[in-house]
């Protein structure tokens, strides 16, 4: 059937843009009852972990930025991370899409084959067992995210030993990178976004453009890593405010290692990334984690530093030798161009 | 610790609004590992049911209207009741809101004061396990409610046969006469919401203003009918819209009897509540199920009708011996005064 492109929201009404949007999306394998009835029904073999992340036009995304399709595949990508970072297998995800009526109804179609995708790319099995639609002045995405932990015990952000080496597996900088790369050449001199120079961009610079729009975490690793890591996380604000986080949260102090950090990361898929990226860089979603000292790591693991008894004065992150002060992001203080004001 | 008042979230930062949120909530019985991780992870008896629903300022609710806490409460409410209406007893939510830089703190702390005594007053051992805090143009709360069967069947809306009794337990039409009380009283000209008659609107008419500001659904009622429902929903939308919707699931007919819903809602809580408000109504959350002819209903529903067999000419729903046309909420093409325009 041609889709048809002059469709709104609006136009089509609740339970046509429905229809639409489920055609692209694919069972769940641990659903005994998908959408369309007041709940999903998910059957577990262990533990079920949940987590919730919602992005918003403007302060999380720019639609002059990502395509539907790309949307999709980041609200996947995002909250799947937070799944594997507990050693979780994921299993289902729900989405509640709150838009203009006048958006496409192709945008949401895109959405949900973005989301479809990555699934099937990085959580097979997975897939969306349910959600809602309704209407909001920008395009709102909420996503949670079910995980089965098999049997298994979860990997919390507490389990972190003094002599523990820490190590990362994923992208490290390159969102980072790729967010700013958009702020210096698709931003108008007013703030709001353009998409006039990203065909440029996409085809100078794939791997930061992806890295940022549609990135791809190693979400397998998680339920791998759950077997040997003492703790874990997803990296979600930055390397370094995110590590702070799991050292508090381990009552540890955490020491990065530059030359460790420059030896892995410093080249990533023909990148040269700086250390200040993959320290502050943020939404990189790969899979922080510490393992005992003499632990073979998880291949697609790279040791980065090592856990240290927390010193007296409360310093809880060092970079080689000296203190480092964590920087990334933070939802309600951080000031970037072209933001809605609040 | 007394509350400051002049905090909005800009000022205090997600990590100093994530510990004044945190401090209103209560842990969830199932849960064995709460909020403050990348997941919470939950013990489950039997399977698990699942859904999704978003509230957003403007279409969904009015800041003039809603105080923080009610606002809470209703979001609660009406997830609770999906997982009722499948038969399952709530264990867990989770809440992610994304409000404006300038939202007072005190807001948020009264959303989730409200969640956690909704749970407390519909659900005990539920609670909020989880979330996340951003920003948005206009306050947004995502809500995802987890529920255990505890080794029961799902009760679905498909399994309605023809000849079994329809009943409902809950308020009918009290929320949608409420709603209608505040467009007729508390709105400007000018379309936007005010909150000046709403002290002498909750003095006159405090039982419509609570269904509809913060309703108080038969949550409880869900696991009991359970046992012996056919199929199960509950009526968010409208009684006529959702009968419709279950009657299609199933594949049978609907016939409602205005002389069983006159009997049996035509006097609620000392409100005198026309036909035409319960079928049309909408954001009732209470459940709307069926039971084999015969079968003595649980304390709580009340008869409304019966299911007739699938009539030529596919008429879903009937008023007595006339077809009737389902009217309710649609989010993508019902106007109301003062909406943001799409």
């Amino acid at each position: 059937m041609p889709r048809d492109q002059g469709s709104t929201v609006g136009e089509l009404g609740e339970s046509g843009v429905l229809q639409r949007v489920l055609a692209q999306l694919r069972p769940a394998m641990a659903a005994t009852l998908g959408p369309g009835d007041d709940c999903a029904v998910m059957r577990l073999q262990g533990e079920l972990v949940v987590t919730s992340d919602t992005m918003v036009e403007g302060p999380d995304f720019r639609r002059a930025w990502h395509s539907g399709f790309e949307l999709g595949w980041k609200l996947a990508a995002t909250n799947l991370s937070d799944v594997a970072a507990m050693g979780a297998r994921p299993i289902g995800l729900t989405v509640s899409l709150a838009v203009p009526r006048d958006t496409p109804v192709t945008l949401l179609e895109d959405i949900a084959a973005g989301l479809t995708a990555a699934c099937e790319a990085m959580a097979p099995g997975c897939g969306v067992v349910g959600g809602d639609l309704g209407t909001a002045p920008v395009i709102t995405a909420a996503v949670t995210a079910l995980g089965d932990m098999e049997g298994h015990s979860p990997v919390t952000r507490s389990g972190a030993q003094p002599g523990d080496q820490l190590a990362y597996a994923g992208d490290l900088g390159l969102a980072g990178l790729g967010l700013s790369l958009l702020f210096a050449h698709a931003i108008e001199e007013d703030g709001s976004a353009h998409g006039r120079s990203l065909a440029a961009l996409w085809e100078r610079h794939p791997e930061v453009l992806a890295a940022q729009l549609a990135p791809t975490p190693p979400i397998p690793l998680g339920v791998i890593a759950g077997g040997s890591a003492t703790a874990m996380m997803d990296v979600s604000d930055s390397l370094s405010v995110d590590a702070e986080r799991l050292a508090q949260a381990s009552g540890v102090a955490i020491r990065l290692d530059s030359r460790l950090l420059a030896d892995a990361f410093g080249m990533q898929e023909a990148v040269s990334v700086p250390i200040a990226a993959m320290l502050a860089g943020g939404e990189d979603h790969g899979l922080l984690a510490t393992f005992p000292d003499g632990a073979t790591l998880p291949e697609g693991f790279h040791p980065i530093g090592y856990v240290i008894e927390q010193a007296v004065g409360d310093v809880l992150l060092h970079l080689d030798e000296q203190p480092y002060e964590s920087r990334g992001w933070d939802p309600y203080t951080i000031q970037l161009p072209g933001l809605v004001a609040g």
